[in-house]
């Protein structure tokens, strides 16, 4: 297996448009010193691009892309219509979009384009067009950045027929629309397409995240979604007509809300995405998020853009401690990306990201801790070679992540407005992290029948064919691991009828009466079979058994001694049901689950360190991190093979320090005893 | 005395409109097993019943009607025209509100009407007259219920229109406008009509709470009061020209601040509510508000919803406990409901307020611990009969309650932003409510000659006769309890110069020179006669005793040894003047004059336990209810007796658990002997 | 030195408009009971003075400024243009502001006319030349009061054309614009100046204080400060037309953000303001404001509005304590005001500022303790007389007080939100009020010679000159204190490149390679070089000595052990650079600079007192305030004067009790020996 690209990209955002000419002569410099062999650019230049609405000037990015070129450089150019050129919102109002209050904007700011208005479409087409036609035929240009970090939303009446349009696309009819959104409800029924308005706080939206009508509010995700994937892959067809084989890509941004990624992901030719830790944020957290982008197309990716220090835009940009961005940039290498990018290599001197880490600072000089970092990774990245491009991640552990799941969850009303999506997958991925038991991140649509145990915290909606995948899945054997809130609406949000959790009430082997709800204040706990307990909270469902064994009772308040957490046999498979959020306790679940799917960790004996295994061409990489804050011991099982960042045999006993790594070479034939 | 109804409804809202038909025949077998007799239908179905500007069908709804007629239920019927439909928003876009942020709003929700909307006006009439000459003389129809939580305000030009309307008849002149609103503070004098605005966050508004001329917006609050209010009795109206006998409700919301129930009440046949305690919510809570329904028209009410399980709007929509709702229930009735309804008999399976709770839920089974409480709540109230239907509460109490005060109260910008209304009157409410002294919450011009005692809280503003009123009452004996920041301003929020509490100052022989505005981290003391001390805060007022006799002095600061508390005679009667928020020590000065005025708790011996008493035909019926956390003893004076639940004779030493409820029927000529 | 009056004025702001004419001879009784011998009139009747488009009408300001001549009161004498009337509003809607979201308002409040409103300006320079005409030869009127408290912005179409006006005046073409906004960043270049708009939130905003690019935001702020200052210079030269000597003022408000007071200045004769410390606002505040005032035109000012008991607006409005009002009267004058004065003279009955205090209250009576305080005060007014009228306060210290960094230091997003600008100006004040060390509050562009010491915290942006002007100030032997975030960008927010902190970094003798961010959950430490501990936090600078001593260094943390404070010499002089905001111990460095520069207190033996001197006809006024909870004694030095309130002599051991005051005149002769 191969990965899209020649080498591994080492570079990131470059601006030198924002620059006199003579400093790009010291930047190529500073770039090979630090064994830079990328840039993207071309990000944010419509307005010098195309200067107005007839004209089109490329003298300077040619100067640019001749001047990487002759570096011989990886350029990957973007296509700059992220930010709209200020003549275009002057002389077409509709450009810009209209927001959740129903304000159209002015010029500013920047991804603030309609999806749906034709003038945009028009010019961004054309754009990308003729870039395409222009550099796409350069051998130097190894990627295609469509845009930049697409997602917001637009209410403006373009929108709003646009919506009308896919509504009548997908329902056909309006009987089947009104049954879907139960129009019934407060008598909502529509009668023509036209009543059909944008769901805004001018119309079903309540504050911010929440909607009178879920229907209709999920649906609109959706078309918004499909709406600026549509910008995205107009734009990609413009850039195929003229160069057939590029990858192009356009950088995501991890759990970010707004866009079905797994549906976009089918229309990209790899995945790129933005990693941009808080000083807070545990190592965790972003392992999560570099998993959901390999998992979005099950392939090696692309870290676009990440920090060399410091972000600008957080509360507080704290920097970077020394070796923690090198520690970052191997945990994103190690779990499947086969480029490290920054924003940005030349810091800007003016408007909001000044403050902005990059490698090249404010000072202009290599001199500073940043730059030596930078270049010390460079360095390794060169002696790493094309050894992990292209290899894979394996799993026996998927979890689900699903886009319209987020959604349906958090437009709920009820029964506690502290669900949220994604803090609960954390909390089971939390488990897997922890014992380095590699994990696929997957859709509702995966093919289960790949992984020993699936996850699937807070499955509310369960769409068509679910239901029959997961009861084909662990009928085969599968162990099936699914929690509170799960079985209860179709996709259009209507419950299942019946009883929860619906269409997954034969596998859990559960009924689940009532779902209460707990205040921050309160807390449940669980009582397991050999007495320990366990503090537990959020939600607490109260079950009963239909063939399920009890694995944990509550331990207080009116439901004490039901069911709160159960097992069932369903073929050959297990169904683990867990009716509450575990304060505590989890592992306990899950470590039964793990042995009867027998999921085996990457590695043993890697307390405390993040260990990730990739495989290409025979070879496993270990990659072995420590983020603790005192030195580790390396994983006795990697002694007598030889690390690629230093060449050198590991050797027992070897110790990690705090932000170290070690890359680790060892033959299939070799691995794990 | 006999109440409205023929039985006590129990039932609520139904909505099989929302449903197939044959779920229709399964609901009325339930309905039967949970002894439910009463379905309130066709709360939201304009869009069904007029599809079309030109259109209405009402088979439908005539299906609905004739099952529930061959049931021999009582129906109450509603008029729909709480929610637009989506065709009249298309075609008249007026008909939608206007924000307070100056936004006329689309199609989505509900409550979403301008009051003043012709096109409004004009098709809520004709559905309501459509509907009486069509089911008006239907039997089974016991209770018209009109429109739906009545509630919200609109900014729109219709409504400015009609407001300048509503004050040229108010005030005359622009004279006597620009003199009640002080207009010539910040040079804001009219000299047309046409100059006034409504007071919005585009005009006087500020922030969402505040105004700069509480005058304006005062008024503002009276005119959509009035507004709304005209949008009920005009369908009311329309409903009287058809059926000349059945009653006509709409259901309120306890202490919502929108609307001045009490000029609504007089319109209304019968009071109706919806009581929805959150999980944390004191009992006392809910009994002051059950107290302010009865009062607004001093008779039985209807509780026309709660929830027999759960909410789903709240922040932690928390499960009642096994008996919570039934303990709700009975407190409801016992403050004088005839009525037990819920929200609602099924559940819906889409939409905003799926996950709220209902006597059907998602299950679609009677095998649920809710069912089986509404089965028993059921097969009680066919036990209890008609006992306590249309039976009187008396009250030697009378708590004022007083729109305008809550309105202008809160506009007010000083002494301290912390001063609300409803928390004032609960916390003295609290003190009756804890010793079973039954209250009767009053209006500004009630009769006060009634009560022992009246309670005037914060009685900020002043109308017209309240002075006179008050001070006959005290004069000819009663006992009068007012508090800080009482006397201040009339009707149109001008201070009443000379000195505070302005109209009450003789009542109560004091002058309250200045208030002092302490933060949540202040507090002072009082320091009564005996030399025992309570923390207060919030408010303090310095005052001068002018013949009141000084209970309880400051403790601490400049003002130490002021008086905080006094007591006057006027007449034959008795004023206590209570200067500051007492945090502590309250019951000392209202023992005080509860012992002045010799009133008495309902009952004897019932520490702990809610009791309450309901009169008819010479016997009382008191109900008793223990809310604690552990078992009581039935009041000893009510040995002897029957409970009319068990049909059993209450023995002395007898203990109610938790939740647990008795209704003892006792003769009058044997009553508190 | 003489100051613009011929008297302390002693009054404030009067509406007999509000009241009935049989009040206004009651007033005139009470005033001079008070001692009150000036009054401010006219501040909000524009409404009054022209009813209509074409009318005016003057004969009730005839009335009062009759009668207030009569008695022979100093008449400061308002324009009335700073709330307009409902007639302009509703024929000219025009004339109201756009806010921040874009929704133009209606009618109501103040402070409401855009300011580049051509029919605003019309007709507020026709009111003030009309009353100029009308009054300005009455040698009654002492002062006149443009507009009032001038502030906010607008957003209109009007203001928008009027920037693009602004713009090309300052940067002549757009190259020059588009290079100082940066506009290549993010492809916002513009090429015609009808492409920019406004920066709000429907443009370049972020939230309600951030911005996309400041370059133009900042723009926008200098823009409207001068639109609104244009309004002034507008209404001052039509009096000028009328009136050649009177002075002219409008009333400031301290650090009041929107408004850049030292380019206002300029153009006032006199500087006033308006003082509303909170209930919990330390004296420090106050004092800077006080002298910041006074820095404006480096001249005695007017204390236009403080009160004499409680505001209204604030959250928590407490009553000034006995002596608090005096006591903070006194701390004014004593910083430079030349006149007392309150809002307002008669408290309001009606609208929103009727709770806030006022000399004669509600009650309406002289019986009240306010009273007698502004009375006491009243009477020693009269006895100081003109003592200290115009008298000077000197100062060895200069801190820089600079809008334009104000602005550009909180638009900057990063490194930290925390990082607010007048917080860390006071917290360096803070420690010359401490000493009793008198500190001038001056701009960037001061004659720095004047002083021994600079002090110039988080100087961010460096404007033209001031380079220079610094360098010439420390090498000639000064003493230059400057902090983190300093030497960051030029005037239009673009960086100084080459190293922080740019320009001052010869000047520092250091380079800040990297500006870390703490959370308020986290602290470092400085090591100072006696090796005593001192905790840090907000930002960390990491810095290196080019030349500096290093006098502190961080304790923790990867950059343990790397300089946090330093002391550079360069020529005579030294500048001390503190790279981190100290949250203890900036007393050890700004002891070591006060040593360095031989800075001296106003008076030795002042612990705990507050002491500030004028000086004026060869003598000096010490005014001693005791603002701690418990008494001190009086400075030694002062033993032997004479206090002006009292007439006595000092003597040594006397006490000052908490809120005391002694104002002692000292012959400089005798002074500080």
């Amino acid at each position: 297996m191969e990965g899209k690209f020649k080498r591994i990209l080492y570079g990131g955002d470059y601006n030198p448009n924002q620059w006199p000419r003579e400093i790009w002569d010291e930047d190529m410099r500073i770039f090979r010193d630090a064994r830079i062999n990328s840039a993207t650019v071309n990000v944010f230049s419509w307005a010098r691009l195309q200067p107005s609405e007839e004209t089109y000037d490329f003298e300077q990015l040619d100067d640019i892309v001749d001047m990487l070129s002759r570096e011989d450089d990886d350029i990957v150019l973007a296509t700059s219509t992220a930010s709209l050129p200020a003549w275009m919102v002057k002389n077409y109002p509709e450009v810009a979009r209209t927001d959740y209050e129903g304000r159209q904007h002015k010029f500013g700011q920047r991804h603030n384009a309609c999806p749906n208005s034709p003038i945009y479409r028009k010019y961004a087409e054309a754009l990308a067009s003729r870039l395409a036609e222009r550099y796409g035929s350069n051998p130097h240009v190894t990627c295609w950045h469509v845009n930049n970090e697409y997602g917001g939303e637009c209410y403006c009446e373009h929108c709003e027929k646009a919506f009308r349009v896919w509504l009548r696309k997908k329902y056909g009819t309006l009987e089947a629309l009104n049954a879907a959104w139960n129009m019934e409800f407060w008598g909502h029924t529509v009668y023509d397409w036209d009543e059909i308005v944008l769901p805004n706080a001018l119309s079903e939206g309540i504050g911010t995240g929440k909607t009178a009508f879920a229907g209709i509010s999920i649906d609109y995700r959706r078309f918004m979604s499909d709406s600026i994937l549509a910008n995205f892959t107009m734009e990609r067809d413009a850039i195929r007509r003229y160069d057939k084989e590029t990858p192009i890509t356009t950088n995501l941004m991890g759990t970010y809300k707004g866009l079905d990624y797994f549906k976009w992901a089918k229309e990209m030719d790899i995945v790129s995405w933005d990693n941009y830790p808080r000083y807070d944020t545990p190592w965790s957290y972003t392992a999560l998020r570099n998993d959901l982008m390999r998992g979005l197309k099950d392939a090696p990716f692309m870290l676009m853009e990440q920090t060399p220090s410091q972000q600008n835009w957080q509360q507080y940009n704290s920097l970077k401690r020394p070796g923690q961005m090198r520690a970052q940039s191997y945990q994103t290498l190690a779990r499947g990306a086969d480029t490290i990018q920054f924003f940005q290599l030349r810091r800007s001197k003016g408007a909001c990201e000044k403050f902005h880490g990059a490698v090249i600072v404010h000072a202009g000089t290599e001199d500073t801790r940043v730059f030596r970092e930078v270049k010390q990774l460079g360095t390794e990245l060169e002696k790493l070679g094309n050894a992990t491009l292209g290899a894979v991640n394996e799993a026996e552990v998927g979890i689900v992540f699903d886009w319209d799941n987020y959604w349906a969850l958090e437009y709920t009303s009820g029964p506690s407005e502290d669900l949220t999506y994604v803090d609960q997958i954390q909390q089971y991925y939390q488990f897997f992290y922890d014992r380095n038991i590699a994990v696929h991140m997957i859709p509702c649509d995966a093919d289960f029948g790949r992984y020993k145990m699936v996850v699937a915290p807070v499955l509310y909606m369960v769409k068509e064919g679910v239901k029959e995948a997961l009861e084909r899945y662990v009928e085969q054997g599968g162990v099936l691991v699914t929690t509170y809130m799960s079985g209860i609406v179709d996709q259009s949000d209507n419950v299942y009828l019946g009883g929860y959790p619906g269409p997954l009430r034969t596998l859990a082997g559960v009924w689940v009466e009532e779902i209460d709800a707990l205040s921050p204040k309160q807390s449940n706990e669980v009582i397991f079979q050999d007495g320990t307990k366990a503090s537990c909270g959020l939600l607490c469902e109260l079950m009963h058994l239909e063939g399920a064994e009890c694995l944990a009772r509550y331990g207080q308040d009116f439901y004490r001694d039901m069911p709160a957490v159960t097992k069932n046999r369903y073929g050959d498979g297990t169904t683990y049901y867990i009716g509450t959020r575990m304060e505590e306790g989890l592992e306990k679940i899950l470590e039964s689950a793990v042995s009867d799917s027998q999921v085996k960790p990457v590695l043993e004996g890697t307390d405390g360190l993040e260990a990730v295994c990739r495989k290409k061409d025979g070879c496993s990489f270990y990659f072995v991190i420590n983020f603790q804050d005192k030195a580790l011991p390396v994983p006795p099982a990697l002694a007598g093979h030889m690390d690629m960042l230093t060449g050198e045999t590991v050797k027992a006993g070897d110790m990690l320090a705090k932000y170290d790594v070690r890359i680790v070479r060892v033959e299939d034939s070799a691995s794990q005893e």
